[in-house]
């Protein structure tokens, strides 16, 4: 692993260059960030959890043909994965008002919406990833009315897919956020679900209890986040235990 | 309970009488028969668990904004729905080949299929539901091309959403039926998902082991059905030892 070529390194993980062209490793760290990284920690084990969490919703949405950035899993922090031109927008998918949404509006968290609202933000640490109507978006150029179409297609699939997945371990989806890559096979461009889908990146309530299982749990100081996240993991039988096992390079060769 | 009108009894369930105008009660039977009713049997509390399954599918469906008949459940065995108009189709979902599909195109069960096939067969008994192009359905005036595209985006939804339930709990979703009807709301008509959604309408099979979690344990002798569905029912927590608490009607007085 030594005289890997860093990528790019972001708040909670590092790009490395991948195996073959084309292809990228990413590295999931234990630092956590929020508002803007105004707030910051290192949650032990959180990056062991994410990978493998992402892992799971991404080989569970390939399984259903939404496609996805990931190739595979290779250790207990790390996954390779299709190297994408990422579109610099935060897709936000929102079941009920909860985060920035139920505070712009003055909504309680919580209140179902009337149906699944897609919605963007701006990509850009420096101006604090703002909301822009899609109008900004293509203007801009970041991407093309047939992208977005696209997209919001796409997001409302992985929205049926993941409400899906927490509602058989009794969890409330309440929004999450996803970000999209191009990728290119020949000539044919396509869009892919990239970065991570992980308790990082959902806002994940327990059905009974209204028990917050996700990054607000840090956000607000309402416990342990490794706890939260492991709760997560545990109902959806992906423990790093289990997984420390299967991927073990000296196990598989 | 006494003196219900009985609306229809059909080889799974009986349909009595609503509560209300435009409402029925969806009775669960223990009965099981395959291949057209040539093979039979009674499997004890099947009834019970598919009330409770169907329930929470639906649930889960009109949490994300997929409309379905279901209203409430009123005790073990029954449920309440609303009033449709059944488009007489079986609506099959595929995501692996299996059972009529594996027979008819000599493909091994369990073979990935390239995407998600929607197909149709005509609700007949007593021409063993044939498998029809959309072309016979609106030919026959069955359905109109709108209706048959808004059900195969229908249709998709419930496969993206319930293979996120099973992803979630380790079970492959192999495929699944669904039987849609119209409702009208003023004079504004809408398909919603009727009838149920149960391992008597899927195939189900454990990841890991590729164990049979559905109606194939009956149809192919392959051991006990109930434990098959209480399996499904465990990994999902709607055990109904739990519903029976919840719905009494002594406790809810």
């Amino acid at each position: 692993m030594a005289r890997r070529k860093l990528v790019y390194e972001g708040k909670a993980k590092i790009l490395y260059e991948g195996t073959e062209p084309g292809t990228l490793i990413q590295y999931f760290k234990d630092d956590a960030t929020a508002f803007n990284a105004e707030k910051k920690d290192v949650i032990d084990g959180k990056g062991v959890l994410n990978n493998r969490l992402s892992e799971f919703f991404m080989l569970g949405l390939q399984r259903i043909g939404v496609p996805t950035h990931f190739i595979k899993r290779i250790n207990m922090r790390e996954q390779l994965i299709r190297q994408v031109e990422i579109i610099p927008l935060e897709v936000i998918v929102r079941n009920f008002a909860a985060g920035t949404m139920a505070k712009r509006l003055g909504m309680e968290e919580g209140t179902p919406l009337p149906r699944p609202i897609v919605e963007f933000s701006y990509k850009d640490d420096s101006l604090g990833d703002p909301l822009v109507p899609e109008e900004y978006i293509i203007a801009f150029g970041w991407a093309t009315q047939q992208d977005l179409d696209d997209i919001v297609a796409l997001a409302l699939r992985v929205n049926d897919f993941m409400a899906g997945v927490m509602h058989g371990v009794g969890i409330k989806l309440i929004d999450f956020k996803i970000e999209i890559g191009r990728v290119w096979d020949n000539d044919f461009m396509r869009l892919v679900v990239a970065d991570e889908i992980s308790p990082d990146s959902c806002r994940l309530w327990d059905i009974e209890t209204g028990r917050k299982l996700d990054k607000d749990v840090f956000r607000q100081d309402l416990g342990d986040l490794a706890d939260a996240y492991t709760e997560v993991a545990k109902r959806l039988g992906v423990m790093p235990s289990n997984a420390t096992n299967i991927t073990k390079p000296t196990l598989i060769n």
